[in-house]
């Protein structure tokens, strides 16, 4: 086993969700995973804790949504949750577009299903990481050996200091009230964030990390956005996605490619046609785009804006939080003729922080 | 996709599970049954019921029991079986032997402490069955084609009329009171069975199916067996095994290999030096014997005790059945020199039954 594997794995269990004797662990993991979800045993044996792992596999996946034409949220699933206390996400593929002949809408009412069990899922201890298979490292034109160099080099870290060099820009977003972002003439978009806490995400929940992110007051997003990298979900590729905003609801849509699972999305529920999450990346380690969201929203020189649900402890005490079954993220370039203004004054400039010049 | 994997799933959920609309069903599946997993899929999607699937995998164990020094009953696997409604558990192996390194005092704690999730999964509608991996095709000496023939074989048949052929059988056991084995100069065992059901076993609860069963009497079993077809359990092969009872207690035992497996399996706890269940194989079809008890048990020719647990129907009202975490088939040869007695009359000779002549 590739060293790396099990130093991964420490990682999650001390770092990610700092794992105690006796609690109750769910691992999501797809078999091309094995490696991983081997070590992880290693560690929640050594600690105490009691492990089950979840087989999730695309080909399970399609077969049943395939097959299924009306979804319940299944009891058994809501209690095993319930009981939990950790739960470790594993994302790898054997094929990234398996999903790809599931029609949007049913995915979309299984999504809508299953939204307890996410929210219920939230309210753990939760990590959410990658492993680098080989169908992940083709999505991202790499070979396998590069790809699982990316992913480690993003894993491995020093997050102690991430998370002190992220802090300045979440102490320039806590008290703030209006944010805006332009990019080129194709994104001018403006909200507030006012009493929202910004968190910052140094591969806690997400493994890797490397944003700060917050939520946007729903009704009070306006303006035009264009978000010029590519989004990669349910097997598909959706470019080019323009969305337009009035009083936080998305008014106008429109995708290069594949809009049609673009319109799905935002008609999944009232929820899915406002803004959940507004992030900022800021981890220029990750240097390299891979169609893979975990990643690329955390790339430095982009800031992202989720459709769906809002995250709880990003929802001030006072404020109320966008609930929807899906949370889909999508990102601007912010390296060229580019700027995010926080209450009137420039703190980024073509990628730039004001505390970095 | 072989079609006799999809025949498979049918088989499962329409004659072993007997599958309704809305049931909660967990899949427990090794990695290497994948194709067998996704045609359940389909049918679980196509039937309205709600999928999960748990991924057992022999390294994971292996990892985990390795590390791990005390076990207790998890509450999350507890509550999920709870709201279970079906329980499919696919066996299939990429290595047999990945425990052959878990000591076995290790294993049976840690079956002690899932003891009362196996109790719960019994109380359902379950099914367990074989996926003819290459690994338990190496166990069984065989080629992997040559050993898919023979597993689906077993599986795809007439079980309306295997049932009605071992009726017979069950019909001289229901009523009866005292049946003797004797093999050879090495197997005079006597027991009752007064009270306690028979039941026939064609294809429900064990897919492939093909025996009668029922339990006896704890205390009421004496004299001497030896199982003279070798055992294969937590990695090992346990070979020769000799039992010798008093007052249904194991007062001896030996075993010509692994014998300190077999002594870790009698010390789990008291049940398990008591015989939990009488069993005679009368499935023809299953023809070679391939190191794999949900196979060799049903083999014609044979019968089977198993130590340990006694299954709740095949206890009668009025009697106590034998409660323990393991529950360990071992089978005698009956082919030659053999017979089986019943209140005093001989029902099978040399593997031929009475109703057979």
């Amino acid at each position: 086993m590739d060293p790396r594997i099990r130093e991964h794995a420490q990682v999650i269990v001390t770092h990610s969700v700092d794992l105690q004797e006796g609690d109750n662990v769910v691992i999501r993991a797809p078999p091309v995973a094995e490696d991983l979800v081997t070590a992880l045993h290693e560690e929640i044996g050594d600690r105490g804790a009691n492990p089950l792992t979840l087989s999730t596999n695309e080909r399970f996946s399609r077969a049943y949504l395939r097959a299924a034409d009306e979804f319940e949220t299944p009891s058994h699933r809501e209690a095993l949750i319930e009981e939990t206390d950790v739960y470790i996400a594993i994302r790898a593929n054997t094929n990234v577009t398996e999903q790809s002949d599931v029609s949007p809408e049913t995915s979309a009412q299984y999504q809508q299903a299953l939204q307890p069990i996410l929210a219920e899922r939230l309210s753990k201890r939760w990590c959410l990481t990658q492993y680098p298979a080989p169908a992940n490292a083709q999505l991202a034109e790499s070979s396998t050996e590069s790809y699982e160099n990316f992913v480690w080099d993003a894993i491995l870290k020093d997050w102690d200091e991430v998370r002190t060099h992220q802090q300045q820009m979440v102490e320039i977003l806590d008290p703030a009230d209006e944010v805006r972002i332009v990019s080129g003439d194709t994104t001018d978009i403006s909200m507030s964030i006012a009493g929202n806490p910004t968190l910052n995400d140094y591969g806690e929940k997400n493994l890797p990390g490397g944003e700060v992110f917050t939520a946007p007051i729903p009704e009070s997003v306006e303006g035009e956005v264009l978000f010029d990298k590519p989004l990669y979900t349910q097997g598909r590729e959706v470019t080019g996605v323009s969305l337009t905003f009035e009083n936080g609801e998305v008014v106008e849509h429109a995708a290069e490619k594949n809009e049609a699972l673009l319109t799905e999305i935002l008609n999944t529920d009232d929820g899915a046609r406002r803004l959940g999450e507004l992030g900022i990346g800021m981890n220029r380690d990750i240097d390299q785009f891979t169609y893979n969201m975990l990643f690329d929203e955390k790339m430095g020189d982009t800031v992202h804006m989720a459709v769906g649900r809002a995250y709880d402890e990003t929802v001030g005490e006072e404020n109320e939080g966008n609930e929807s079954a899906v949370h889909v993220d999508m990102i601007v370039d912010m390296s060229e003729d580019s700027f995010i203004e926080v209450d009137g004054e420039r703190v980024q400039e073509n990628g730039t922080f004001i505390f970095e010049e």
